[in-house]
């Protein structure tokens, strides 16, 4: 297991997966304003959690379906990109997300893990868990397909 | 037809669709958070949109394909509010989106159309188009259900 | 666990969970059309599968992706119908699948679970393998919105 | 127009375009063993009709949401290939289905239109008619993400 704050050097993958994921999900400005942190980087399966704050909420104070669906895009699209040769990007073609519950917690927990690898195509499945103190609640679940982009200025 | 800022009193729905949309949308912090403004409201169909802003990016410094969906279901769901009676909410059950383009825009504009209009369920399709100048580019497609909640704590 | 052809009486939905499930599965015409039987029914889970069959093929000679969602869609909804109360039927709200590999095989078995039960909506997941003597291959990959339909004529 | 059963020779994808798309259908087994036929091709767009027929039926006597599944995702396949130079196949990454109202209709006509087209990829939408007489009711929606296959076996 690689964790966001320090791959193991016996990792599969080498020992730099973690610092590739890491260097990308730092130049995602977006996830920093939501406030979003990885929390686990393996090969293909990416943590990311984002606390709960009162600038996400949508109309009932819970947090913002767009807020939660942003954490599970990008767990996956990582997920992706750790199985990916150094150099890729991943971009999100498309994807399918059921919101399962509302998303009242202290903290929101997205995994994303990849079903079926491959050198154009990734599909993914993600799933985002509402955490309050010990208790943990599945809220949604994501389908997904990524797509490796050998420029950085391709569509997809 | 009802624009954001001024209904008609023609309007079939009551002259008050727009307020109750407006009032819904200044409820949803994260639209506030993000930038994003309602456009248009009518009958069926509404518009939303965001001027690009730095800190909404992703790792190539286009909008964040978050930030497009978070305006793209939004859309969706006003759209579906404006066919409810007073009182009624609307969440989202689910959507699918496609990434058709990257997010390369002065702002964003994204419209939500009720496809199939239901007592517990409406269904939505919406697309987000880039705008530079006079230019306009399609670049999100979504197709979105939602579902009616006549008590605001009610998941789907 | 209730299989299709015996249910076990300590099964706790009851003795007759299986009984339903075959009985509604034999009104299904197109099934019986394509070949496709039930291979076991758990609470909350379903199979069924479906041999090869040249008439079902599409260009290449791979069985047809539509009838691999059929089995699929069916698993799932079926599953769905497992946690409902008797005289319930189930409909398909929507769903979204993946094709991950070209379905090469000489039978296919669907599996369709129970992501999030719920009164009125129930969110499934389901996968088809394609199987070959003693080896078995993921294909698809679904997530699908199924509803509780309490009169047989309603729609969606 | 290149209408299935007679291609114009002004058509700007050349004559034969029809004659592409009709042999390639021709080949999809599980279309005829349905009862679907071309009814239609256009640059972009093709339409697929479906008799109605008992043993297409799920448990209410309403055709299969499966059957319905099977021509709109056709339509959306053959719409994305009248794009691609000859030679080229295409095959269903993935898509995802509404299903709006029952399928109750003496025929059923799908249409799949070309959203967004790429060398890769083709987005495309679609939807399905239940025709009866001289009454049309819009009882299905599609988005679907195409693949061009530059070689017949391989999976996408």
């Amino acid at each position: 297991v690689t964790s966001a704050r320090g791959p193991e050097p016996s990792e599969p993958g080498g020992p730099d997966i973690g610092d590739r994921i890491r260097a990308s999900f730092a130049r995602q400005r977006l996830m920093r304003t939501l406030g979003a942190e990885l929390a686990a980087v393996r090969r293909g399966e990416v943590e990311i959690e984002l606390p709960f704050r009162d600038d996400l909420t949508q109309q009932h104070g819970y947090l913002h379906a767009a807020a939660v669906t942003a954490i599970v895009d990008s767990a996956c699209g990582y997920a992706a990109l750790t199985l990916m040769e150094p150099g890729v990007e991943v971009l999100s073609v498309e994807f399918k997300v059921n919101f399962l519950a509302p998303a009242a917690g202290e903290r929101f927990l997205a995994v994303g893990r990849v079903l079926r690898p491959g050198r154009t195509l990734t599909v993914c499945s993600g799933e985002v868990h509402a955490v309050t103190g010990a208790s943990r609640k599945l809220i949604c679940a994501m389908q997904a397909t990524m797509i490796a982009s050998r420029s950085p200025d391709s569509g997809a």
